[in-house]
């Protein structure tokens, strides 16, 4: 009787929540967090999971295109850092959080007075067309960004549907009013990023045309329709090609009032005659495929020329998406950080298809998404430990089609390889491993992949990816059971990572019953014990001849067979076998001692000065959270005996390495997956290793959460004597029966019902 | 009684010949006529209008990519000179008698021994990969040429469908065997034409990509599929770019083995071992579209590896068309040089789009041909004259969808102009005028133009281009009724091809009834008046003050208000009036001398020197017959009282500039204007005026033709004591009646039936 009237209760109450309405959560979002120093965000306006970022640039590269390397590339990633105080313009690709830069494609500037085409240099902006601003007169929502002008008095705002940014430009009374649509300008360290750009002036109110770079994605492709909501008066363009094309000499001057431009280095502009407080507004849609598809896509997007609502309906997506987790939290601060958090997980992968699914691949032909959304912008090496696993429990939709989009990718890779670094049907192969797999595995594992998946095809591009001779030490590593150093660099860390990724292939083919793959993978899963020093308890650098590396500093990250992370950080990297290797490494009391150490040790500055992409306080001890190596290590504790230091740890992380302010990101916020941690951290668990069903606890950071599943179920986090004092799990119940254990299952979770964790000011030991 | 007799003759005549089975018309073609010195002609396998056109190369330019001009690349028009005696590779695309240059893609070369990706030079072979040849060891027919390699002992052969180039060679016993696919080589005097390269190697036999140049087309692509007939043994690439992509130095070797290639400047090979006389096959397929077209085309085209079977059904194609005319010569040097100007003739405009209909158009976007074959290289200038013209007798069918492609182009135009001179989805603008009118003009009034045609479109087209204020001078010609020297150059030639592509226009209009264009543009048909100036009996220049411009001197082409063509032979120019003309120029008599004075004056070397694109037999007198503007000239004097002066001249030009020799043409073919201008000539009538439905009348030089209409219907054209001293027309018959005119029209010619020339010794005066 108790029981029926409990079960009562709870169906209700999962009722009565599940018919809140969405509510104003894009309020608690600042996008500006990440925007200063390294966390690579970029403020514009932009939907969930958008093609377009419309976004302000604060700086770019190589504008005078003297050939000079402009040391400050890395800091533009993005295009905008917190601290500059002129604007260049506004482009319309921005990478959300990464460690090396691209993209910035067809950047708008509106100015008044004299033309100017050339940039100009932030020490000087009357040099160009740039103008200051400042950060009062600056609105940063999801969505809409709103800036003033300062040099030329144009108040700015933009906003964004999926596939077209929308530019509301307000003017002072003018003679001379411009639009200068510059495709010299561009994110990436290399001074011929352009390839060819073509503009055609269709007629006096739509530009069409494309622009292909040479930047991270070597062979890439974008084409653009911009419509203008005033006619132009005249236009023209400058050409800084070295080689002038002269086709055209003895007929035209192309330069001015000439409606097609095509060259390598062109920045065109368009005069208008403008009234005080006359609003120019410019449609300004995207395509990999055609001017025909971007024109497609600005019809169909935005039929209108209602600012408003678009930025309205915009927002409400934003909302909608947020309202996915609806938390309560101790501060404010916390609020806005988890919205802002979650705000960055939803930037990407990006939609990269047409309104009619059409969309340029890997082998450069047009394809066509069939039943599915495809999705670019993939930084497997960073996404597959928290983002995706994320996208399980709160996009597990988006994140199916995200599989599709790699499968997709697997059938037109010449290499016949899942994606490592993909972005624009470019492959760029940054970092190491092949970390789709345990994206796949985890989708798998947790019941995402519906049967539209042919489970076969998901484990053939699985392995075939994992056997590729020819890819990054491979070949040494299927003959020798490890990477040799002296072969191939960050040896260990390959190994290692091939090591989890194999077992990950084990898990697709135990799915699918494959029982020969499953053994093959399972082995070598186990090749993370050949790179074990048990002399030193570190892993460390084989050389071919199977000796190790001598000269071995376990401090250093250069040169000592890892990659952004030292030996300390990278040996805990067994996410498949952690009590294996916990015993490998001596046990439980030793390897306690060994993470105490590592998160409370001196780290010398010498070290820091070698660790990239991350500031100072992105690092505890010799813990570095600022990069993604070591972000399960806190969460470790709970194979030992000492689970309440992991609830230490992560609250300390979550209070010092996370915040609401521009500076809020201790790092590149790396596509979403520093910010993913942070979700999962504050929701009181976290996936140690994706391709399995558990999450290991933590220490949640909200009072309450309710996370809203695609499928209409919900779960509701209560956390009992909440505070910044009461960091220690003292007990928690799912549904009413106490969890003894410390981890959660997937399953667990999306059944949905009450998790609650009764917190206290000490340990429970 | 009688004329049933005749009759029933006549009509049982005509089906007795068109029974006729097609005759191996081939043997009579030579293409190597026009590969010495200016005909800019090659000799490669083709089909007729085909997209491919797989041909040697003897030496292109900028091998070394240097920088330097090669002041020989005009001699390369079409990568072939008869003296050269290396070869440096066969490549897929080439004009046909240009007087500029691109195209030269995708150039193969096959190699043994030591591998070079240099071509080297023609002084010092052994330096690069290029071969020794001699012509004793060539072959070249219609869709076939064979020629042997001394330097590597490799046999070669070449056919071609429409968008398959077929390679087979025939190797000695080697360890190294290469393939090399040079894809910096190409065809255009600039040292970066080469936009962007990108090469999959999609497994052992299959390789596809795309090249993208910026030539004489500025913005250019042409995708590829390439299929070995035997398994590659292993392959690789040297790139030659300043700016090296670095994206891939952390994990790959791409130089070798690794299977996709991109960047501006790529040499690849591929090796095999061969045994001796081993054959390698390779089909070589394009696309406007993408490497999948590509692909497309050679699976549909080529779906085995008969290469016999190929080269006989392109040959059969080339005998089933050149057997539309069917003639009997004096000699068999006629003969060949009859058979080898249709041949010619039939090499362009080619075909341009998939075998899906799909080609990229001018604004860069796909399209698809809905029921006609697209057509591209429209050398206007040149082929409205005569090429065109006998499209409409003998190819009406492929010249409607030509102009169905000028409409295609006129539709993507952003300029909304019909082509100038077009090639590739690109307007280059080269020359002068607007003579897609006349080719229009010529066909509605030939009746060529079916329903399927909107003739007002087709007048709206030709007013639109016609009226585009800021092509070349329109402005003035518009505003003064001539365009002044003083800001427009070549200003004469302009305002008389102006005048004359107006009357076309009103041709049109009076064909769909528009009284309003019709007399708008009758009226500037005239403007020819305004540049003739009465004092010395020639057009002259005028600036735009309306005097005439000083120091002019009627012999020199340089600065003197024309272009290809003198005073002496542009102030002839009124097609659409030579009654008006002449009279003007002081009646038939003083014009008589005038002409005279052209065919017999002594021509100063200094002169000439400013002649483009000629050798000095394509002078006679001061008449340039290697230009096309006079090319009407020599039937002029069929509107004075000695039309036999007609006869005389034809005669010579056609027995000193053109013979079956590889020197046999006197300029460039000019996309087969030269050789259409041979082929009326020969026949003995001319089209002066494309848009009036008449032919002026010459003095055949065929002993007898048969014209086998589309229609089925036929004209045989007899010539009754032809010999090459009874070069005059004593009497014409058309079917049994006399014609006293000087002129045939069209429909009595397509209506089949008996032409019969009375020739004589002496002038019918």
């Amino acid at each position: 009787m108790r029981r029926l009237f409990i079960f009562i209760f709870f169906v209700l109450s999962i009722r009565l929540i599940a018919q809140t309405t969405t509510s104003n959560l894009i309020q608690y979002v600042n996008p500006l967090v990440g925007t200063k120093n390294m966390g690579h965000t970029y403020p514009g306006a932009t939907v969930p999971f958008g093609m377009v970022q419309l976004s302000p640039e604060t700086d770019t590269v190589q504008y005078e295109l003297n050939g000079k390397y402009n040391g400050d590339v890395y800091k533009y990633c993005s295009g905008y850092q917190y601290d500059d105080n002129t604007i260049v313009g506004f482009s319309h690709t921005h990478f959300s959080g990464t460690g090396h830069s691209d993209l910035g494609d067809f950047l708008i500037m509106p100015t008044v007075g004299n033309l100017k085409l050339n940039p100009g240099t932030a020490n000087n902006p009357e040099s160009g067309y740039r103008s200051r601003f400042n950060h009062n007169n600056e609105t940063v929502q999801p969505a809409y960004y709103k800036v003033l002008l300062d040099d030329y008095a144009i108040q700015t705002e933009l906003t964004a549907t999926n596939r077209v940014g929308f530019h509301q430009y307000t003017f002072p009374e003018s003679e001379n009013a411009h639009i200068i649509l510059d495709l010299i300008s561009g994110i990436y360290n290399y001074n011929e990023k352009n390839v060819w750009t073509f503009v055609r002036v269709e007629n006096d109110t739509l530009i069409t045309g494309y622009r292909q770079t040479n930047g991270w994605a070597r062979t890439r492709t974008v084409y653009f329709a911009m419509v203008f909501s005033k006619p132009i008066k005249e236009y023209g363009h400058k050409k800084y090609d070295q080689n002038i094309y002269k086709g055209f000499w003895r007929k035209f001057d192309e330069s001015k009032n000439f409606p097609e431009m095509a060259g390598k280095q062109i920045r065109a502009y368009f005069n208008f005659k403008t009234t005080e407080g006359e609003k120019i507004k410019i449609k300004f849609a995207l395509s990999s495929v055609s001017a025909q598809g971007a024109i497609k896509n600005l019809q169909t997007e935005i039929p209108h020329w209602d600012f408003e609502l678009v930025k309205n309906q915009s927002q409400d997506l934003w909302n909608k998406e947020l309202s996915k987790i609806e938390v309560e939290t101790l501060t404010d601060k916390d609020k806005e950080t988890f919205y802002t958090a979650l705000y960055h997980i939803f930037l990407g992968p990006i939609t990269y298809m047409d309104v009619d699914s059409a969309y340029r691949g890997l082998d450069q032909n047009i394809h066509y998404a069939k039943d599915f959304t495809n999705y670019t912008i993939f930084s497997l090496w960073d996404t597959y430990r928290a983002l995706h696993p994320l996208f399980n429990l709160i996009q597990p939709k988006r994140n199916a089609d995200m599989i599709k989009s790699m499968l997709e990718h697997y059938n037109q890779s010449v290499h016949k390889m899942l994606p490592v670094w993909s972005h624009y049907a470019n492959e760029n192969w940054c970092m190491i491993g092949y970390h789709s797999v345990p994206v796949i595995a985890d989708a798998l594992i947790k019941g995402i992949l519906t049967d539209d998946f042919n489970y076969n095809d998901l484990l053939n591009a699985s392995v075939n990816t994992a056997e590729n001779q020819y890819y990054d030490g491979i070949n040494y590593y299927m003959q020798l059971g490890f990477v040799p150093e002296d072969k191939n660099s960050s040896s260990v860390s390959k190994t290692l990572e091939y090591a989890y990724d194999d077992w990950c292939i084990a898990q697709i083919a135990e799915k699918t019953g494959n029982k020969l793959v499953y053994d093959k993978f399972i082995l070598r899963s186990q090749f993370f014990t050949n790179v074990y020093d048990s002399t030193i308890g570190f892993m460390r650098p084989k050389l071919s001849d199977g000796t190790w590396k001598n000269d071995f500093n376990t401090l250093s990250t250069h040169g000592q067979g890892f990659i952004e992370g030292n030996a300390w950080n990278y040996s805990l990297y067994v996410p498949h076998q952690p009590v294996q290797m916990i015993e490998m490494m001596g046990g439980k009391k030793r390897f306690v001692q060994q993470l105490d150490s590592l998160f409370t040790m001196q780290f010398d500055d010498k070290y820091f000065a070698e660790t990239e992409d991350i500031t100072r306080d992105g690092i505890i001890g010799n813990y570095v959270h600022g990069n993604e190596p070591g972000h399960h290590i806190p969460y470790l504790y709970n194979w030992t005996d000492q689970p309440w230091k992991t609830q230490e740890r992560v609250r300390m992380i979550m209070e010092s390495m996370y915040s609401n302010t521009p500076d809020g990101l201790c790092g590149n916020d790396d596509a979403g997956q520093m910010s993913a941690w942070y979700v999962f951290s504050a929701l009181g668990f976290y996936p140690v290793c994706p391709g399995s069903d558990q999450y290991a606890i933590g220490s949640p950071l909200v009072k309450s959460a309710k996370i809203n599943f695609e499928n209409g179920k919900v779960m509701v986090i209560d956390v009992k004597n909440q505070s910044s004092k009461n960091i220690y799990v003292q007990k928690i119940m799912l549904n009413n029966k106490e969890i003894t254990r410390n981890y959660l299952l997937h399953s667990e979770i999306t059944e949905g019902g009450f998790l609650t964790y009764i917190m206290g000011l000490k340990p429970k030991k």
